[in-house]
């Protein structure tokens, strides 16, 4: 059966779960103290803003700075996706690391597993007017309908198979390498 | 060659088309008249907004409430799609007449056609601080780079192959059928 | 007693009532139909979003374009103000007929009565994202704490003494004459 | 002569100096490393956005975090408003020890000095959606053209003298004493 014919058979769009770890995407300024932290995640409210009506469920698994995230995080991560009943993950992710926790998942579900999982964020938290959130959460909640079970990432409008991309952190743009 | 093993090989993103026809995307506020209206489109600024790095190329065919759209005006946006170079054609329209145009273009490129072009819009104004706009533009710039070819709609966060589709008034949701 | 001493030896900023007329301030964008309508008032957001901490009851009195307004709205306006308990009062008015609603309440409240009565209204509704109200909001609370007794119009940063004041329709700027 | 009749008869808007000291006014996200950073001030977009249409002139003295002033800065600013021909000053500044330079600058200028002084600030960095800082901005602007001479400072849409009033660091909130 070829891809093709299933997406034109059966464009009903399938339920998608989304992680939430943390990252720029839901961070927030604390105006107490003048830093910036985490609370609640944002994710609700970009679905309502994007009038999304995909069916999604969201659950938040950590809330932290990627550059914080530990193996035992990652493991986590893994775990939770292994055991999903969805097969269309969606991971939002700090960018610092994002390609690190791409590459344990590609390791936990080989090609030829049978989870398409994206991992996305944002370069500017989506609580500040100017932020690329919106944007790339529709973009990876696109991607994850459509691409075939593997890991990815999804930032900057592109999609990039787990294992072939860097953050290059002089521009703060993934690459293809 | 299934769609699976070339999305695999070739992940570098496509070059997309995009031809701006108006419609609530692109409606600004005039603060002398105090009515809606059409100046430049938000394209640009929204792609920079989403730090999008796809190889996007922007054309402006009309600037019009697609309420407004008459046969002509289709019959020129599906020349446009037939001679554009790009094989990936994302389409901003207004979203009353969306499904129309689709149709209008589904007969121009019936299935085996070599494009994929899909449509999106917005349900409020980019220039306002709540639209769905850069939503929707980040998930029809994905979707198209995936899809195989047909014409689709890809509002809400889901995509629809023309034809199944229709807006509903009262909700202001796309549908499928 | 001047205005000098009173206002060193009384800062305790004062309880100010706010009339809502509607106007652009408070238009929003009617998704479903793709128009400009009048829903609730936004001034109650923007007190929060501003962190206003002063004491403030409003009251809407109508919602509607002030192209819209008749002599017994602006007769109703005046009776309000007259009966507030409040000795300071800010109106968030259309700018298209604000200048007028200012001359029939000055004949209302000649010099010499007991009432500050501001004017104030927005180019671009609050709703959008690059509104002015919230900065001609904190002018028209400010101004209307600390000027004399009469009626004033609070817009572009300045405040105009009613009856000295025009809106320039080309420029959409409120100039002195 | 009253300032009453100085307000009726001369209600042509003075020239405002705007002095930039930094503070959370113009804190920004700095993409790349993740953290809130100084760069530009916002102050000219601010005025754009806000329509402003007062003679004002922006001096930038220093872009610091308020917490990081020290005697030399205060003394900096002091001498800055000592030397400006206009007689009406804004001060953006840093919350946290806002109160402190007003005290210098009281002490500076006593009462019966020839300079109106308005220190203002906000919670919110502007570059974030939900900023107090145009709301703060027209207000200062607005009291610094009406208030007799001496220090202010004007939050949460009050204003208070220079020396009754304190930051209380749990709620974030001005307040009188």
């Amino acid at each position: 059966m070829s891809l093709v014919s299933s997406v034109v058979d059966q464009p009903v769009s399938p339920s998608v779960r989304v992680f939430v770890t943390g990252g720029t995407f839901d961070k927030k300024y604390n105006e107490l103290t003048g830093t910036l932290a985490f609370e609640d995640t944002h994710l609700p409210e970009m679905l309502r803003l994007g009038r999304c009506r995909l069916e999604v469920s969201i659950r938040t698994l950590m809330m932290i700075d990627s550059l914080d995230m530990t193996d035992a995080d990652r493991a986590l991560i893994a775990e939770q996706c292994r055991t999903a009943v969805e097969p269309r993950i969606v991971i939002t992710h700090g960018t610092d690391t994002m390609v690190e926790t791409g590459q344990v998942l590609a390791r936990t579900f080989p090609r030829g597993g049978d989870k398409t999982i994206v991992l996305t964020g944002a370069m500017i938290p989506y609580a500040f007017g100017s932020s690329d959130g919106l944007f790339n959460l529709g973009s990876a909640l696109s991607f994850v309908q459509v691409l075939p079970p593997g890991v990815y990432i999804a930032m900057n409008g592109k999609y990039f198979p787990s294992g072939r991309v860097r953050k290059n952190r002089e521009t703060g743009v993934f690459e293809e390498f």
